[in-house]
């Protein structure tokens, strides 16, 4: 099969795609021949050597994200059989033709979306959901307040939000806010120039119930700000830097939670339920249309190097998708 | 009745003891005459006029706890008769010779112990077992790390997770490591000189399933970096300082919460929960013997400033009782 193979850690320039024997797959394993994938930061951060595959598999093949037809199953594999439309994640090697994952790791690709709209939806919808639903406790009624709102994370939010009855205020960069408003955001406040901290206070007054944050850095503080007594910070990702004062007496004073998670470092058992209750509690939504994915443009296989340069420049708004084959 | 009266704030000097009316009682609430109360790093700060109460009652009468007998009750009132032995929480006025609470607030006084002693029991086991089993989720076989061994929260800690079949360290100042092998802590790392992190990390290498931390400052930082993967931060206390950095790349990749936990802003609800819980939970092991106040010294209510100075002092080994009425 081809597959991008990391040899070196750098710029974009080191992306090569090259032959590489498919992938093994054991008994409860299916082989899916990849359609499309989609890209994520974390590939970005894998590609500078600073965040690889927990498995430390050889050869390093990049890609969190596939959707695509089932090649072959597994001999205990009863869920699927090729030919079936399935999407799913990985902690690496969907940058590829070929993937292998545990049968009860996919999803089945909703009718109402093609190979290509459904690379775009699981890890950011998977993201937003855990995080928000499952470790925030967003309910209906509640507020929500997600950051980088045109982000891939940040649209599915917005999406999730509103089909289970919550209201959501997002941050965004300036030029962004119409796609936000768009899809349903509440609240939209667009970072620069404006503090959003003052405007969320002055409309939020009672504060947020669930923030998901994926920058740190100078947020941390904000969100603590912002965050409702009893609410729950949720941190997925540390776009804005590591080491960061913290006012320890205000998560004293608001009884409040703050969280790290990510889906990457997950066991198995763990990975298996979350994709199982989302696919009882979302996957529905997305032949219902109350949930869609926002794709901000499709690159060829051949030019993933081109796709990794669009998301550094941070001018998408939604997902990058790349597909791989037809 | 005789009370704490609070009519500016300071040092010891300013607590001053003098008539004032008995608290008004509603009619689902009890009269109790206060026997004895203790002393909590609260009361320290509410003299200091950084802790006010939160329900701003006039004239001020600092005292979060005590145990006595029922003196009166309202009228829809069905739990306790006059004469009752009961003991209790309140976000203040317990420093006098009677307190207003509502019924079901109240514990009954287990019978193997004094009132004196009984004045020993709310806060710091209340504290404890809320922050490291409800909020911590601590059960048998998992590690807790407590600060503060020696403190009336420390002691409670180390006899809670035993009870339960937890394991538990706790860190402690010089010359109070005696106190706590002796109730059962697996674990206690002196802290001065030593550096309880690299013992800690070379004794406990998976990490504490449950950190409770009082201090806050420069051990928010080792904090993190002892806690378990998936593990819970809960912070009950400030005593080393508000602003503080934080590695949130730690949190991140552990996965782990940091919450913030205090009783005594809580809703009336949320208090009469964790109350009726405690007493199913947590009460009847003073009569097995499991749990028992460990008291360092005992005050008369007129010295009560110098009960304030010997807790100020950092010299006592568990709780400080202030006697108010035979």
């Amino acid at each position: 099969m081809r597959a991008v193979v990391l040899h070196s850690h750098g710029g974009p320039e080191v992306l090569t795609i090259e032959q590489t024997p498919d992938p093994d797959f054991g008994p409860d394993e299916v082989l899916v021949n990849v359609a499309a994938t989609a890209l994520n930061r974390a590939d970005l951060l894998q590609r500078m050597g600073a965040y690889p595959d927990p498995r430390g598999r050889v050869p390093e093949i990049p890609g969190l994200e596939f959707a695509g037809t089932v090649a072959a199953v597994g001999e205990r594999v009863t869920m699927w059989r090729p030919g079936d439309r399935v999407m799913g994640i990985e902690a690496g090697g969907a940058h590829a033709e070929r993937i292998a994952t545990h049968e009860r790791q996919l999803l089945a690709v909703p009718a109402s979306l093609s190979l290509a709209e459904a690379a775009a939806v699981p890890e950011v919808f998977l993201t937003a959901w855990d995080a928000l639903v499952l470790q925030g406790g967003l309910t209906s009624g509640r507020w929500a307040l997600v950051h980088a709102g045109a982000s891939g994370v940040g649209t599915a939010s917005i999406q999730i939000a509103k089909a289970i009855g919550a209201r959501i205020a997002v941050t965004c960069s300036a030029g962004k806010a119409a796609v936000c408003r768009d899809l349903g955001a509440d609240l939209v406040f667009e970072r620069s120039p404006h503090d959003w901290l003052a405007e969320a206070t002055a409309t939020v007054p009672g504060g947020f119930d669930v923030v998901l944050d994926v920058i740190g850095g100078d947020e941390v503080d904000r969100n603590l700000q912002s965050v409702a007594p009893r609410g729950t910070i949720v941190q997925v990702g540390l776009m804005g830097g590591g080491r960061t004062p913290v006012n320890v007496g205000l998560l004293l004073a608001k009884r409040c939670s703050w969280v790290g998670t990510t889906l990457r470092t997950r066991p198995i058992e763990e990975k298996v339920a979350v994709t199982r209750r989302f696919a009882a509690e979302m996957l529905p939504l997305f032949d219902t249309g109350a949930l869609r994915p926002v794709i901000d443009s499709t690159f060829p296989f051949d030019r993933i190097a081109d796709a990794h340069r669009h998301m550094e420049a941070n001018a998408n708004a939604g997902k990058i998708v790349v597909t791989v084959q037809p």
